[in-house]
C-alpha cells in the first residue's frame, strides 16, 4: 500500500537485512527497522514490531534466510526458538517452515533461501490480494440490497501492516472503495493494545475510507441499532472443524453478530488454516504479561510516553486471543475464494 | 466504606456545601471536593466526579437543598437544567424529585430540605445494603454446590463509590467477603473510562478481595472456559418490559453469559426501575465526546497527565450505555429481595 506516495510492504528484505514498518510506533511515527539477526525478529516479533498472522509468518521465513547468511547454516534449535516465540497463529510455523524445509531438503545457500521467503512473501501477498477480490463480492451483495452506504465492523488488525500487503479483513474494504463502493468502517479500538485505534484506522485514514472508533463495547450495540452490515475479521488459526483463533474480544462481536442476524467473515490465507489440529479447545491462546493493561503509550506534548492507568499492585490478567466456534462464522474467505462450510476445505 | 480506616459516602453534604469524593482523580489520589452550587453539581455530575445511577441520585437530591440554601427559593429551570444533565440514569430525576416535590408540595425551607435529601440518601443507601444481602443468597447457593472459589465477572464500577455505600452489583461481593464466602473477582476495565480498572479495582483492593483487571475483551473467553461463575452487573434505568440500560458493554457481557449457562444478575434499588417507559428502545442513550476516547488519564513520575492514543483526526464515536433486553436477565435483585421475572415488580 501507498504511505506518503510511495510503496510499501510491512515486511520485507533487502541484501543482508530485514525490514519492517514498526508498528508500535504507529499512528505517531513511521519507522523503518533493520533486523540483522535471527534473534532481533524474534524480539520484533514478541514485542509487536511487526504482527499480524501473515506478516509473522512472513518475517519469520526471512528470519530463517537470515540465521543461514549470517551463520552458513541453520539448527534445529534456531527454528525451534523461532517458531515458538508466538504460540497462537500458524503463519509463523508456515512462514519457518518454508525456508527451513528448503534448507533441509535441498541444503540451499542464503542466496537461494533468499529467495524461497521471497517467493512465499510472494505468495502470501497475492493470497491477500485474491482475499480482497473474493471478499468484494461478499460486500457488493449486501450492497445491491441495501443501496445505501455498508457500515463494516472490524476487530483489530488485520489490514496491510498485519500482512505485508492489501490485508486479509481489510483486503475486501480496500477493494470495495476503490471499485466506488460506499462504505464506512466501525472501528473496535482492540484492547489493550489498541492496534484497531491505532493500525487499523491509520490505514484507513491512508485510504480515505470513511471511519469511527469506537470502544470494543460497542459492537452489540451497533448491531442491535442495525448500525453494520457485516463483521469482517482476520484470524491466527483456523482449525479443522472450523473453530477460529483471533485477537481477543473477536468471539464477543462474533455473539452478538449472531443475535442480529450481521454476517460474520473471517478472512485469511490457507496458510491460517490448520487441520492437524481438531478443535479450537486445542488452540495454545497467549497470555500475554498484564502490565499490557495497566501500561499504556501515546502522545504527551509531542513525545511518546507510556502512562499507567492504574497501580502496578492491582492484578490483571491479559490472553491475547479467543476462540470463536465455527458455527458462528457465515464464510471464511480465502485466496481459493469463499466458503460457507469448512468441510469444503479440509 | 472504610477509606484509611475511617469511613465514608461517596457524597453526603455539611452545613453548606455538599461533598464528594472526586471518582476522577481515583485509584491514584484521594480528593474530596466541597461543591457550594449547583452549577458546580451539575458540573461534577457531567465531568463523572460523581458518577454511578444512585450516587447521582443522592447528589441530585443534595444540588436541590444547595439550591434552596443559596437562593431561598428552587426555580423550574434550576430543577430542569438538573434532571437533564445527564439523560440515561433515571436516579438522577428521582433525586432530584424527592427534594423539588418536597418544596412544591409543602413549601419548605433550606433547612427542612436538607433533612428530605438526607433521607433520601439514606434511603438509598439502605436499599443497597438489602441488595447485599439478598445478592448473597444467589452467591451462597451457587457456592453450596461448587465448594470451590467463585468467579464472578462485573463491568464497570457498580461498588459504594457508584451508591452512596456498600454498592448494587458489589454489595453482594462486599456481603459475601465480610461472610467468610471465598471468592474472585473478573474486573472489566471498562473503557473508555476505565471505571473498571480505576474504580473497582480500587474498592475491591481496600476490602482485599481477590480480583484481576481484565480487558473488556475477555469476558466471553473467560465464560468458555468454565472460569466465570456469575456475572453481576448494575443498572442506569430499567424499564416496564425489564430491559436494562446500563454502561456500554454490559450487553456484551449478557450475550456471553447467556451462550454459556452463566446466570446473568442486575442488581438495583428500585429507585433505578422506570415504568412508565415501556422497553429499552425508549431508553435516551447518551452519546459522549470522542476524545473519551482518543485521551486517555493516568500516572507518568509521579504526576497525572492525559495522553493521546491516536491524532484528533481520527473520527471516533462514543456511546456511554446499552441496553440489554429481559430476556438475558436471570434475575434482578433489589432492596425487596430477588425476582426472576420483571412483572412481578411492576
Amino acid at each position: 500500500m501507498q504511505v506518503n506516495n510511495k510503496h510499501y510492504r510491512s515486511v520485507w528484505a533487502e541484501k543482508n537485512a530485514v525490514i519492517i514498518i514498526n508498528q508500535q510506533k504507529l499512528p505517531f511515527e513511521f519507522e523503518l527497522l533493520r533486523l540483522t539477526t535471527l534473534d532481533e525478529v524474534i524480539e520484533a516479533i514478541k514485542t509487536l514490531k511487526v504482527r499480524g498472522a501473515p506478516a509473522i509468518g512472513i518475517a519469520a521465513a526471512w528470519a530463517m534466510w537470515l540465521e543461514s547468511y549470517n551463520n552458513g547454516t541453520i539448527h534445529e534449535t534456531a527454528y525451534q526458538k523461532l517458531i515458538h516465540c508466538r504460540p497462537t497463529a500458524v503463519n509463523l510455523k508456515r512462514g519457518a517452515d518454508a525456508v527451513f524445509l528448503d534448507f533441509l531438503t535441498h541444503s540451499h545457500g542464503a542466496e537461494q533461501l533468499w529467495q524461497t521467503a521471497q517467493n512465499f512473501a510472494d505468495s502470501e501477498i497475492e493470497a491477500c490480494k485474491l482475499i480482497g477480490q473474493h471478499g468484494y463480492k461478499l460486500l457488493e451483495q449486501i450492497y445491491r440490497t441495501k443501496q445505501q452506504t455498508l457500515n463494516i465492523l472490524t476487530h483489530c488488525n488485520a489490514g496491510w501492516l498485519a500482512c505485508g500487503d492489501y490485508g486479509t479483513a481489510l483486503a475486501p474494504v480496500f477493494e470495495a472503495h476503490r471499485n466506488g463502493l460506499p462504505l464506512h468502517v466501525w472501528v473496535d479500538e482492540t484492547r489493550p493494545l489498541n492496534q484497531g485505534s491505532r493500525l487499523t484506522a491509520w490505514e484507513l485514514a491512508n485510504e480515505q475510507i470513511p471511519f469511527d472508533i469506537i470502544s470494543d463495547n460497542s459492537g452489540a450495540l451497533l448491531m442491535m441499532q442495525k448500525m453494520v452490515d457485516a463483521v469482517l475479521v482476520g484470524a491466527d488459526r483456523i482449525v479443522k472443524n472450523g473453530d477460529v483463533a483471533n485477537k481477543i474480544g473477536t468471539y464477543q462481536k462474533a455473539l452478538a453478530a449472531r443475535e442480529h442476524h450481521v454476517p460474520f467473515w473471517v478472512a485469511a490465507p490457507l496458510t491460517t488454516f490448520d487441520f492437524s489440529v481438531e478443535n479450537g479447545m486445542q488452540i495454545p491462546i497467549e497470555q500475554r504479561h498484564g502490565n499490557e493493561l495497566q501500561l499504556v503509550s501515546g502522545m504527551y506534548q509531542q513525545q511518546r510516553i507510556e502512562i499507567a492507568l492504574f497501580p502496578n499492585t492491582f492484578p490483571s490478567v491479559n490472553h491475547a486471543f479467543d476462540i470463536t466456534p465455527a458455527s458462528f462464522v457465515n464464510a471464511y474467505i480465502t485466496e481459493k475464494g469463499v466458503v460457507e462450510n469448512i468441510k469444503t476445505l479440509v
